[in-house]
């Protein structure tokens, strides 16, 4: 019996957290899966034709790495927003680029901004790097920009981090809000803007890319409205000197041949993108219905899923989301106050919105 | 126009480079594919017709992540082992792992040792993480496991990094010998064993797995006799503590979901695995074979390669390999003398090596 050896001083003192709890392991507890999986902002609505073919005509060679520097993937990309290929880099998924992000930025006792109640996923890179985070509350239910600058100020923050549009609450700002915050932060400032849900955002919430402004990274996903979550692609946008320095730490062969092969064909499918999209706005205007047939308010949404207000405290709202839970219907929900009167439900297929519908009143009702 | 915010001291020092360059920036360098794709020890003979199936089943669940617990692959892989699943956590290959295991271990200044020449990621991740890298010579082409524990005593390592078999020379320890490296380190190092290939190495060279110990952590991955590189999975075998200090800082959902699928189906054709390891070793003899005939001798090799010794140094067999790239045969070499007298060629289809074998004279006469 030999011990562990001692962890660097930042892991040691870190708690034993994960992000996120995989729908997979509530199923195992459950003892049954869910009939509806509605609760982890996937696209139920599936990947592209196109891109389904392009995994099972690349699956011969998955004995093959991807492309290190995914070549043909950031051409397209490249093509598809206007830039020069030096202005992106492809990553496993968003979370993949955000641990990046961080390491390139922040190291121990480096303050870091973010809002309180934010993506989990981007504070735990931070904790990881040893980053101390200041996290600055929601106002009316969006990330309150001006208070996330001036905090940054305040602190001398090397990052902050904004989604826009915003998870968990799916609200949004416009692309001249972002631009005065970015205008408000000092040059040593890095404002790393998380576009996940940029493909169902309103046009006015996504500004143009500057490429002359090495202190924005902008993160764009295939986990979304593309419906490739599980083959782990994301890339990020910025300035070449910018984007340069994700060489430095980057997992270069992260990016599987195959993810490489489905994400260019989605990217050549973009009638299927936008028949998704049309279909994720169809679901979200449902569950808005669903959920005012309850009684209960939601929250207005430019993502792939609804905020709904259980329209009592956090307790009420786990209550009501475990009580979904036993009925077939996996969801998940803002994990701190005032946030967390809401459950967060992702768009689905009518089927399992049929199954939301009856499921919520008893939820509801079983939660008091 | 503004700049990059600063990096990190630690990234700020790193020089601007990258562990592998892919062979398809080759190609493009070139302007034509590889005819014999031999270089970066992947597995021509392919994935297991299970796993071909088994992509071909998950593709349309792409839009779903895969589970972040891993649980049935991991399941699987431990029965394998004979091991509990809280020993094993998967990760996004051995690249990913190795960047995993340094963060846990290593932080800025903290010392580290490997041998010089070895496996160049591992020592990116080093330097990203702002370790300090100890290089032990290797010892007649083999790493010098003696030399390794005395500089790991010597300077306090936290780490210390051993693939066995070894990349890039092939040839390897038998298992007792590893168990004696391990008996001389401190408790506070952590001895990081690197078994890429161990589906090739002799029985004797792969120790039984010790659950008790909880200085050693032992990689493992489906890129090499599996043949899914380009689906990115790999596992780290080791003691409940160790392993489960990964979740402090891992991606959780790194490894995809199609990914998951094909490593558990491979796992269950333990007849491709066996058929692949087979043919790897006739081609393994084929290449020994070709390097004969033109009067080169080669290094006994336990992996799914053979380092070819071209002669002279490094330039020549730099020029050797150039000159084999020009006529369409992808190698790759060592890094530092006086490994890189050598260049590296990956098992191929007998067709790869035919052209290896007209190709090499050709391209030692160029070398001249």
């Amino acid at each position: 019996m030999r011990p562990t050896p001692p962890l660097t001083a930042v892991v040691g003192a870190l708690p034993a957290s994960v992000p996120f709890v995989g729908p997979e392991a509530l199923e195992r507890a459950l003892g049954r899966p869910f009939a509806a999986r509605i609760g982890a902002n996937e696209s139920v609505f599936g990947p592209s034709p196109a891109a389904l073919a392009a995994i099972r005509a690349a699956a011969p060679e998955a004995w093959m790495y991807g492309d290190p520097e995914c070549r043909d993937l950031r051409t397209a990309i490249a093509d598809l927003h206007g830039v020069g290929i030096a202005n992106v880099v492809c990553g496993v998924g968003i979370d993949g680029l955000l641990g990046t992000v961080v390491r390139l930025f922040a190291g121990p006792g480096t303050p870091v901004v973010t809002s309180h109640g934010g993506y989990p996923t981007f504070m735990f890179h931070v904790r990881a790097a040893g980053g101390v985070l200041h996290e600055v509350p929601y106002a009316d239910d969006r990330e309150d920009l001006a208070g996330l600058a001036e905090r940054a100020r305040a602190v001398g923050a090397r990052i902050v981090y904004v989604a826009n549009p915003d998870n968990p609450m799916g609200t949004w700002h416009d692309a001249e809000a972002i631009r005065a915050l970015r205008d408000a932060l000092p040059d040593d400032t890095l404002l790393c803007l998380d576009e996940a849900y940029a493909d169902t955002a309103p046009a006015a919430a996504i500004g143009p890319l500057d490429t002359t402004d090495g202190g924005v990274v902008r993160l764009r996903t295939f986990s979304k409205a593309h419906g490739l979550a599980g083959l782990r692609v994301g890339y990020a946008l910025g300035a070449e000197a910018t984007i340069a320095a994700f060489d430095r730490v980057r997992e270069h062969f992260g990016v599987g041949r195959l993810a490489q092969a489905a994400a260019l064909a989605s990217l050549g499918d973009p009638g299927h993108l936008a028949a998704t999209v049309a279909r994720i706005a169809e679901a979200r205007a449902r569950i808005e219905a669903i959920a005012a047939g309850c009684g209960l308010a939601t929250v207005p949404s430019a993502a792939n899923f609804v905020a709904v207000d259980c329209g009592r405290d956090g307790d009420h709202a786990r209550a009501v989301l475990a009580a979904c839970a036993e009925r077939g219907v996996f969801l998940r929900m803002p994990g701190v106050a005032p946030l967390d009167r809401c459950v967060r439900v992702t768009v689905g297929l009518p089927e399992h919105l049929d199954l939301l519908e009856r499921v919520l009143p008893e939820a509801l009702a079983a939660a008091g």
